[in-house]
């Protein structure tokens, strides 16, 4: 949207911010929050975009019947799948409430689940670790992503089941060799995820080598959106927090992020080609169970809600 | 095949295994070395059944079109595609000969790379480790899945890059918390598999956490075929064995496994729903590169192949 000079006046009333945010909506380069989701009336895998956090959930595919019913499938078509995605939402069409469906992880089945150990200066600090110099990546195997208010169940196998609230980032275009100065293009989005966490196994067992601990089934709730890039004015400036049974047990700032976005991306894809759908979680803050004296862990019945500013909350029961 | 009493004597001039193999060539449950493959004239993913090693490849799709184009969808058919494939190639018809196609991995983009870590007694001894007492779980990204004489390619991050011959096998259908004693049935075959490893990333950086040593583009050779389970005697009694420009280098038998292919499903299972096209390499034997003295490592121009009986070889150039 072009503001016309005279408008400026009144303009000033509201926030430079918020000129921006009105001049980043024009149809091209619209925010949005991408969605995956279930009609309560059907059971098959839709993509949506929400009008705003909890507000009504456009069904792309209704709006559009040549557009996929996957997110990955929907990155995959790069600014046609977008575009497309950007006209639904401002049409105001093809609009279902909320209470009609229920949301999905944004994202299912990717290639990769990329996540960072260590990557909170606070975080290393409460443990009396270095700060690494390299970034630590371990991995999920993609069947432990669950929904963003799905329910996280307690494996009868571990006995120290913790919580990580993280940022998340997902891959919208295919990459080798990302330089940093480049790699802001390849992030479709960000959201909210917990990397929970089985303690004994990925701290005691199996080698120390951290996989099983960290990929038993439900063990990466996400969500609760995929907000675009374009719509997250710093991704590490952003309060995070995590709440158990509603009391704060982590808090802190995307800004404690050793390893950014950018430099994530870079180091990664030294390794591996990046691909769209692929998801990186970039590491907790302090305030974990398992460095907590004595030690706090996860039991049935505990509501664990992840938080972070712009991109909003997911919720999960323990069962 | 039934075999009328009169026959037996001519029979006896063969083996009493040939005579098995006779009665297993019905059409139920006739053994299969099933591929993956591009045609020369065009690029797609194909499915096929080698009428022997190295003989001619029964074009899947072109016998019954019905049939899906990639190894995962087949298996995700269960015996209906089994079937198909047994009467495909028992048909004779829709053979290409070896020279006109180009074998793939006999599986891409699996949802898991599951890894196993020290299972080999006699690699244990070599590097004086302790015998694990529950099997060490690791992961490659799917896309580290290279073709059965595809290129590896040395990256010029490592330094390091070694061997490892790998017993293979991929799982034909979907189980959680599967029993040792049911879990043979859960494998649709075996294959051959090269665990490329750059040391230096697996053992001296990225917090000992081996994932990214192991997970470089082309770091999973995998192939020449999916031998079906009927067709393996006896996964546990193989020879197995790796040669570096004609050289062996490793040279054991599957029976030095600490935790077998039953085992380590049930295990894995623990944590993870298993589903069809998972991919298990099941740890290697001693000979690796890192622990000779002085310690070896794959150069370009090297030639490795990986040979197991009853499965066949792979052969990759070092590029």
């Amino acid at each position: 949207m072009r503001v016309p000079p005279g408008s400026l006046r009144i303009l000033s009333l509201f926030s430079a911010r918020h000129l921006v945010t009105l001049q980043r909506r024009g149809l091209c380069d619209a925010p949005m929050r991408l969605v995956q989701f279930h009609r309560h009336s059907d059971g098959g895998v839709r993509v949506g975009v929400e009008q705003d956090e909890g507000l009504g959930v456009v069904d792309l595919r209704v709006f559009d019947p040549s557009m996929p019913s996957t997110m990955k499938e929907l990155l995959e078509l790069g600014d046609e799948g977008l575009n497309c995605a950007r006209r639904a939402v401002s049409s105001g069409q093809c609009v279902l409430k909320h209470s009609d469906v229920r949301l999905l992880s944004p994202i299912l089945a990717p290639e990769k689940v990329v996540c960072v150990g260590l990557n909170y200066r606070d975080h290393c600090l409460e443990q009396n670790a270095p700060i690494p110099k390299e970034p630590i990546i371990f991995s999920k195997f993609p069947n432990a992503i669950t929904g963003p208010y799905d329910d996280i169940i307690l494996p009868s196998e571990s006995q120290e089941v913790d919580w990580e609230v993280e940022l998340a980032f997902v891959i919208g275009r295919q990459g080798k060799h990302i330089k940093e100065e480049d790699a802001l293009s390849y992030v479709a989005g960000f959201m909210v995820a917990n990397d929970v966490s089985a303690r004994d196994w990925q701290m005691k067992r199996n080698g120390k080598q951290w996989l099983l601990g960290k990929t038993f089934e439900s063990f990466c709730p996400l969500g609760p959106a995929l907000v675009t890039t374009d719509a997250v004015r710093d991704p590490h400036k952003l309060g995070i927090r995590c709440l158990v049974n509603g009391e704060k047990v982590q808090s802190s700032n995307t800004d404690q992020m050793i390893f950014k976005t950018e430099a994530l991306i870079s180091w990664v894809s030294k390794f591996v080609t990046l691909t769209p759908g692929d998801v990186f979680l970039t590491g907790t803050p302090p305030g974990v169970g398992v460095f907590r004296k004595p030690p706090v862990f996860l039991k049935r019945g505990d509501v664990v809600e992840c938080q972070i500013d712009q991109l909003g909350s997911i919720i999960n029961k323990v069962i």
